[in-house]
C-alpha cells in the first residue's frame, strides 16, 4: 500500500445550507485517503482535523514537506492500522488547503475574503457527511478526532445518528469556554489590526502575515503546559548569532529560547495557514456549544445516537481541561450511550494528542480496532 | 487631608547608572504623596505599582478621571490609613506618567522612543532610592507591592537592606516564568507588528494603538480566572446595537460579551499608557530573576535584610500562582528573615490584589500596621 494517495478532491452535487441561512455553492472537499476501502464499504476510519490541521494526517504536507500531523498514529500498523483500515481525512471547509474557504473563489471569480460566510462545526460536519454520501459510505467504523476535530467528532454523531459505529473524542470540549474565546478573539484583533489585512481582501497583495504569527503565538502558549514550557526553556537563554552563549541583549531580540521558539512558531505559521482561513475556523470553534439547539442539555444532543463513545483527556491540558471532557461523559451517560472516559498524564498540554503521550496509542488502538 | 496632593516631580541629582551597564541622565521621577510625613520621617509606605500601573494609588487618574488603582486600600481609616502613614508612590523609570521613559526627551531633544536604554526592575528601585535620599527618608515603614510590584518590594530589600522595615509582597514572584515571558512576548510582537509603531519613533504622528490594544486583550486574560471568566461572562451573547437579545451575527462583530469586554479592554488602554513603555516593561520584568545575582540561590538575596517580610498569593492566580510565592517563603526561611505567608481564596485570578478579595485588607492592615 502507499503512504499516500495522490490528493483527492470532490465537489458536493448540491449546494450546502450553512446554519446562518446562507448557501455554500459550489462545495469542494479536499480529502486524503490511506488504505483501502473494503468491499463491504465498512471500514472507514473517518479523522476530523483540528483549528490549524488538515487532511494531510499521514503524509506530508505540501507546503512543509513535514509528516502528516498524526503521522505517529496513522499507518500500517500504527495504532490505526491503514493495513486494516480506511482512513479518510478533510479539509473543513472555510480552511485553506482546498476544500472551500475564503480564499477560493467566489461567485465573481475572485477571492471571498470576507464574503465567505460563517461556517459552524454543524456546517464542516454536513459537508463531510455530503462527501461520504458521494462516496456511497453509509457508516464509519469510527469517526476520530482531537480538539476542535472532537468537536466535529461529536457533532457527527449528534447531527447523523447511526453514521458513527465509534466515536473518539481527544482533548476536546462540547461548548468553547469564555475564556477560550478570550484568546480567539485575541488571535482575530491581531490579523485584523494588520494593516495589510484590508478587510480580508489581501489575496493579490501582502498578506497580514505579522498579525496572523501574533495569533499563532497567542493560540501555542494555550497548547502547551506552564510546567512543560518551564521544563523546555525556562528563563534560558538563546544562544547569540556569533555562537557565543546566552546573554541579555538589553533590547528586544528574542534573549529568551521562548521568545524565539515562538517567534519561530508564528513565522513558520504564516508560510501554510491563510489568515482568513484562522478568523472563519476560530469563529466556528467560538459558536460552538453542542447543548445549544438541544435546549441547553447536552445529553439530549445524543440522545439518537447509536455509537460507541471513547473519551480522553489530557491532565495538563488547560485549554480543554479534563472537567470539560467529565462533562460530557456524564451527558453520554444520561443519554444512555456507551462510553469510556479515560485522562491519559502527559507533560504536553493540549498538545497531548498530537504527540508520543505514555498510553494513548493503546486507547486509541484498543478503541478503534 | 485632601485627597489627592498636587501632583509631584523630582530630578536626581546624579546620573542613574543602570545594570545594562548604560546610564540615564537625567532621571525625573513622577509621584504622588497621601499623608504626612511625620516630623521623625518614620512613616512612609511606598507603594510599587505593577505593570500597567502609575503613581495614582489613590487619587483620579489624570487621564482617565478614573479612581486610583488602590483608593479601596490607602486612605485615611483605610487598610493603609493615610491618616497616620505617609504614602508615597512613584512612576517607574521606563513609564509614561511622568518618569523618564521612552516618551521623554532624549538628549537631542526628541522622544527616546526605541534609544531609550533597556532597563531592569532593580534599576527601578535605585531610582526610586535615589528619590528617597533626595527627600531624606532613610527607612521606610513598609515597601508594598503587588505583581511587578512585588518585584520591586523584594528587590528594593534585597538591594537596599536595611531601608524597608516591612516588605509586603502580593500576587508576585521572584522571577518570571517561561510561560509569562512567552505572554509578554505576544504583546512585544503585536505592538512592533503594527505599522505605527515604526521602529519606537511614532511620537509626532499615529501611534500603534491596534497593536497595543491587542497586547492588553492578551494580557487581561492572564489577570482573570477561567472561573471568574465562565462566572462573569461565560458564552452570553452581546446585545445588539438596536436593543435586542443577543443573537449570532454570523460575522466577526463582538458577539460574545466576553469578546465586547475585551475589546473595550484593549481601546481603553490605549488611551493611558504608551506602546513603547509597554515594551520597555514588560521586558524588565521578563528579566526579573532575583536569584540570578546571587548564584542561582535565591535565599542569599535576602542574605543582608533585616526586613520583616509578608507574602500574599491568590488561590486562582496562574500568572503567579502559589508555588512562586512558596519559593519565596522557602528562600526567606532559608534565610532566617520573619515571614508569613498566606493564601487568599479569590474568584479574581491575579486581579485578586486589586480587587475586593476576602481576607486582603485584614491582612494588609495587620502587617503594615
Amino acid at each position: 500500500m502507499p503512504a499516500c494517495n495522490p490528493d483527492l478532491c470532490l465537489t458536493l452535487p448540491d449546494p450546502l445550507p450553512l446554519d446562518s441561512g446562507a448557501t455554500l455553492a459550489p462545495v469542494t472537499i479536499a480529502y486524503q485517503q490511506y488504505g483501502e476501502l473494503s468491499p463491504e464499504r465498512d471500514n472507514v476510519v473517518l479523522i476530523f482535523h483540528a483549528l490549524t490541521g488538515d487532511q494531510y494526517v499521514a503524509s506530508p504536507h505540501p507546503a512543509t514537506g513535514k509528516p502528516g500531523w498524526w503521522d505517529r498514529m496513522v499507518g500500517p500498523r500504527k495504532p490505526i492500522d491503514t493495513n486494516r483500515f480506511c482512513v479518510i481525512s478533510t479539509n473543513v471547509i472555510g480552511g485553506c488547503m482546498g476544500s472551500t474557504g475564503p480564499a477560493s473563489e467566489g461567485p465573481d471569480g475572485k477571492p471571498y475574503g470576507q464574503r465567505f460566510p460563517v461556517v459552524t462545526i454543524h456546517d464542516m460536519v454536513r459537508a463531510i457527511a455530503g462527501l461520504l454520501d458521494v462516496l456511497e459510505i453509509d457508516k464509519v467504523h469510527a469517526a476520530v478526532g482531537g480538539s476542535m476535530g472532537g468537536m466535529q467528532a461529536m457533532a457527527f454523531a449528534s447531527d447523523f445518528p447511526g453514521r458513527a459505529e465509534r466515536v473518539l473524542v481527544l482533548a476536546s470540549a462540547a461548548r468553547q469556554s469564555a475564556q477560550n474565546i478570550a484568546f480567539h478573539e485575541v488571535g482575530r484583533q491581531a490579523i485584523m489590526a494588520d494593516a495589510n489585512w484590508n478587510g480580508g481582501a489581501y489575496y493579490d497583495g501582502a498578506h497580514p502575515d505579522a498579525g496572523l504569527a501574533v495569533a499563532r503565538m497567542a493560540a501555542h502558549i494555550t497548547y502547551l503546559s506552564e510546567a512543560g514550557l518551564t521544563e523546555k526553556f525556562g528563563r534560558r537563554l538563546q544562544q547569540r548569532p556569533d555562537g557565543s552563549d546566552g546573554a541579555k541583549s538589553f533590547g528586544f531580540e528574542a534573549d529568551f529560547q521562548v521568545e524565539s521558539y515562538l517567534r519561530y512558531q508564528g513565522s513558520g505559521f504564516t508560510r501554510r495557514f491563510d489568515a482568513n482561513s484562522y478568523l472563519y475556523i476560530t469563529r466556528a470553534i467560538d459558536y460552538f456549544d453542542l447543548a445549544e439547539t438541544h435546549g441547553g442539555r447536552l445529553a439530549d444532543a445524543f440522545a439518537h445516537t447509536s455509537s460507541r463513545f471513547c473519551i480522553v483527556s489530557f491532565d495538563t491540558d488547560w485549554l480543554y481541561t479534563t472537567e470539560e471532557s467529565r462533562h460530557i461523559v456524564r451527558a453520554l451517560n444520561a443519554a444512555g450511550a456507551p462510553v469510556s472516559f479515560v485522562e491519559l498524564s502527559s507533560p504536553y498540554g493540549h498538545d497531548g494528542f498530537l504527540l508520543d503521550t505514555p498510553g494513548l496509542d493503546e486507547v486509541v488502538q484498543g478503541f478503534v480496532s
